[in-house]
């Protein structure tokens, strides 16, 4: 049992001033961290209980299915110059040199590490699968550290990895961390949803999230509530309702016309009384991409879709292998389109044959295949066309998904709208393929005494995204409630008056009986006022708390549940029970 | 239960070329560890999982007298710089720029952020006092990693951090820890010692190591058998033994003597026919001390001390407040004692006034005082002085102990003649004083209204120390045993051979038998001879053995303790009772 009295729990009245999302105001508000600097945090008392309930799950679980490591954060350079990610992870990356001058990276993450283990130690079949996990401080130089706990430079991460002799070896192994994720998360009491993300910096064939909506969140989910199916707005795909083309006017041929000032979507469907999806947009970039060496080649992209449509730039970057995109300047529309922005389109372009080959990689998204008779701007200022019929009038280096998946459109698997809704991501399986073995030269012997490459998968949860994520799911004004099982006590016992030698005898006898029917108990026996007591209890995320007041007269105490604020009278002597009764799933 | 079969345990015959100490040797073949760089290590499935036994014990006992707090690895620099650290820790600190070039540094311990935290949140008295403890990496940048896991540039830390309203508070923080820490390395197993510590660049008052004795340890511990005292060379005193002065010669005025190549301390014993313990040796050192803004400023300095006596340079540099040292060169000695090498004495000397004042330091050791007619050279080629007296003949700027402490010397207590060993250090407590709270500025409020500032101690456990520790201290050349309470299994039970279903199914059972009754157990189900088998049993810390082998068929298996290799037979059946008595403490 311990006694508030002799805890350090700085909570605060006031809102901080910078803290925009739940997670982050309470957090501080009730002395779960303080912020030492940008994205970098100290967990104090309740917030470090919180997170060892966290930990203890997850290493319960992962106990099932993998082995505990624990990698070094100082990874020398050398191992990620072999995997390519040295450079391949800019600016991300803390880097620092030691006293003798070699340059050293704070690990984001461990694939180079483990297949530096694994190709060192493994030799055959016969010693996969392997699964291999840690719980670690991962470090990240993130541009605009944010969002108090959300965005953060230094987190703790179980990350796993996965070890196998062939493709179908590699799908258990992604199975069972599905499987085993389910478990966490559900244990940790989110309502998640695991949905289909895009792989990333990352590589890798398959990839799916595990994300809780939020309106905090930084990611877009499209799911669908019928039969559900779920994806991150990276990977998401719909099926777009049947759409009237429009009927050619004169001799079906692109015709030119003068449009002044109509540079916009909504001008322009105005000026030819169309839909915006009748009229084709043309979104101009500069795609970056990297040597071997580390060198940026930035290269001319021509994205054309649907004018209600929008460009999904990290769809756009994984066609192309990109690292990084920005929109095209005024000369460069000049060299590449010779027209301005507001008036650009596919007419009279010279697209790249094959992509990333020098010239302009002219990108069609899907949706405008099979379009005929739709509008676009002429490369020339105050003129469109109309008439157009992509495939006919122009071609493309590659035609492909490229655009965000809007709410209400149907459902790719069964037609149903989807809904489209924020989240936070608290877990990530990956399929990563050959891509750390290979460029590592891992080697085992197969069956046949053939020697070849194991194929590795790899496994994250966020620690404290699991937090996070809990005071998002559940607070209001007051402050927030987490699931018992990661709380960092069960119930809070209030005596209501500590002056009160029978209310204080109660609270003692309550919080023992409590204790030891098993419950993880906070006795609030400060001399404060009742009231205090009650906003701090109903402020630092404790699920049960039991008030100890007059009622004590009658041998009663009451029990009230933090979510619903729902309370009850409850005999003293049948306390214990009567919160085991209390949290039990609904 | 385990299974050896499904476990990645990578056994080495070898002994690995660069590993000098048993554990280094010994965490390798057995799996335990390996390296990725110098003095970075990766754990692996059995080294990870009495780290977390470790862990378990540490946070036990530390949350009967703290709070468990987890503060970043990453610093901004600024604290260090209040703190005046930045520029104190030298090298030994990792130090980064993030992306817009704001200096970082990794935690090599916590003292700023703590205090930190205490000044922003801590108003009054009554929220003191206040322990504070956390379990996290500590990154160090050593000059030369080595020793395996005692030296390294990555480790695990429990440290923590009291906040007392005066020193009586400290001495109850202080006693706290004390007796916490002994708790711990008692339940870790560990024959350990506490010694009194020099307190170096932490600052403070009183400082204790606990230390295991160990010919891999870095430590110097002088002890007493008789009375327990126990101090590390840095700190320890001795009485020494009555010592008879030579009689006066001629005038007993000093008088230069020809000693032609007598440059040696022995061979100017020889010539003079007297004990090394009536010669003045001399040692010139320049010692660096730095300003407030981190600049070096390098001192000259002269030492002398018995003939049979050496220079404890902790003791040197914590008497100037030093930095660091280094011996003066040729050209130095020509400028302050306009001597050679070899011949240098105190005699003409003009000894600084006080301490650092620009001239040189002139240091006497205590054991000089007093003594007369002794020899001594005379900053000039091929000559000595003999009659010589100090104090008579020569003076200087102060007189101190600066010498280590010899076996066989008198026991500062009592008398007894101590001993000198080697020993590796596991803990250290600190009374800090008010060195971090003054400098950065915390204060309190005490019961009369009076702003104070509290008053600080810092306490630190190595983890992985525990654990190397262990090792040494139980090792032979087959491999280790750890004490059960933080071995990676309590018992390995080996089926002698899997392919007699008989075995495999007593082996089955007998294992889980053991872990019904509560045991950590690996069954070795390995398809591999039991020759194989008992020898990596032997190599990988486990306390106790099962034998699975023929006996099975009288309803017996062998119960062995790796320690002493003692084995005795068991009834299959009374398993559980038979590990149980043999592991009781003997």
């Amino acid at each position: 049992m311990h006694r508030w009295s002799k805890l350090f729990v700085p909570t605060l009245r006031e809102v901080p001033s910078d803290a925009e999302v739940a997670s982050h105001k309470f957090l501080l508000r009730a002395g779960y961290v303080r912020q030492l600097g940008a994205g970098i945090y100290s967990y104090l008392f309740l917030g470090q209980r919180s997170v060892n309930k966290i930990i203890a799950i997850v290493r319960e679980e992962m106990d099932l299915i993998g082995q505990e490591f624990l990698l070094p954060a100082l990874n020398p350079a050398e191992i990620w110059q072999e995997s390519g990610r040295w450079t391949g992870m800019g600016q991300n990356m803390f880097r620092l040199q030691d006293r003798k001058g070699a340059w050293l990276a704070l690990g984001m993450t461990h694939e180079e590490v483990m297949t530096d283990i694994a190709r060192k130690e493994l030799r055959s079949y016969k010693q996969l699968p392997q699964i291999w996990y840690q719980i670690q401080t991962k470090f990240r130089d993130e541009p605009r550290p944010k969002s108090g706990l959300l965005r953060v430079r230094q987190f703790l991460m179980k990350d796993s990895y996965s070890f196998d002799i062939d493709a179908a070896g590699l799908d258990r192994s992604f199975d069972l961390h599905d499987q085993v994720y389910r478990k966490i998360f559900t244990r940790c009491g989110l309502s998640f949803v695991a949905v289909e993300a895009d792989s990333g910096a990352m590589g890798g064939s398959q990839s799916q999230e595990f994300m809780v909506y939020t309106e905090a969140g930084e990611d877009l989910i499209a799911s669908c509530a019928c039969c559900g199916y779920a994806a991150n707005m990276e990977k998401a795909v719909s099926r777009l309702a049947p759409l009237q083309d429009l009927a050619p006017t004169g001799d079906g041929q692109p015709e030119l016309v003068f449009t002044p000032g109509k540079g916009a979507i909504a001008d322009v469907a105005e000026f030819f009384h169309i839909s915006p999806a009748q009229d084709v947009k043309t979104v101009a970039y500069m795609v970056e991409t990297k040597s071997a060496k580390g060198e940026s080649v930035w290269h001319p992209v021509a994205a054309f879709l649907r004018g209600d449509h929008f460009v999904n730039e990290t769809k756009l970057l994984g066609l192309l292998g990109g690292s990084d995109l920005r929109t095209m300047q005024a000369e460069e529309l000049e060299t590449w389109f010779r027209g301005p922005a507001g008036y650009l389109g596919p007419i009279g372009l010279a697209p790249a044959a094959s992509l990333l080959d020098g010239k302009l990689n002219v990108i069609v998204d899907a949706a405008l295949e099979g379009r005929t008779n739709m509008v676009c701007g002429a490369n020339k200022l105050d003129y469109h066309f109309r008439n157009v019929t992509p495939g006919r009038d122009f071609s493309w280096t590659i035609a492909a998904d490229i655009r965000n998946v809007a709410e209400g459109e149907g459902c790719p698997t069964c037609g149903a709208p989807l809904k489209v809704a924020k989240a936070v991501e608290v877990g990530h399986i990956f399929k990563l393929g050959y891509k750390y073995t290979e460029s590592m030269g891992a080697r085992v012997l197969d069956p046949n005494g053939k020697e070849v490459t194991p194929i590795m998968g790899s496994y994250g949860i966020g620690i404290e995204r699991i937090l996070t994520a809990a005071i998002e799911q559940g607070n209001d004004p007051n402050g927030f409630w987490l699931p018992p099982s990661i709380a960092p006590f069960d119930v809070v016992v209030t005596i209501t008056n500590v002056s009160d030698a029978a209310l204080l005898a109660a609270g003692e006898k309550v919080a023992a009986d409590l204790e030891a029917a098993g419950f993880d108990v906070l006795l609030d026996d400060r001399n404060e006022r009742a009231g205090v007591k009650f906003k701090d209890a109903d402020l630092i995320g404790i699920p049960y708390r039991v008030n100890i007041g007059k009622k004590v007269a009658e041998g009663k105490v009451e029990l009230v549940r933090r979510a619903s604020a729902a309370s009850e009278d409850v005999e003293m002597a049948g306390i214990a029970l009567a919160l085991s009764n209390a949290a039990l799933p609904a």
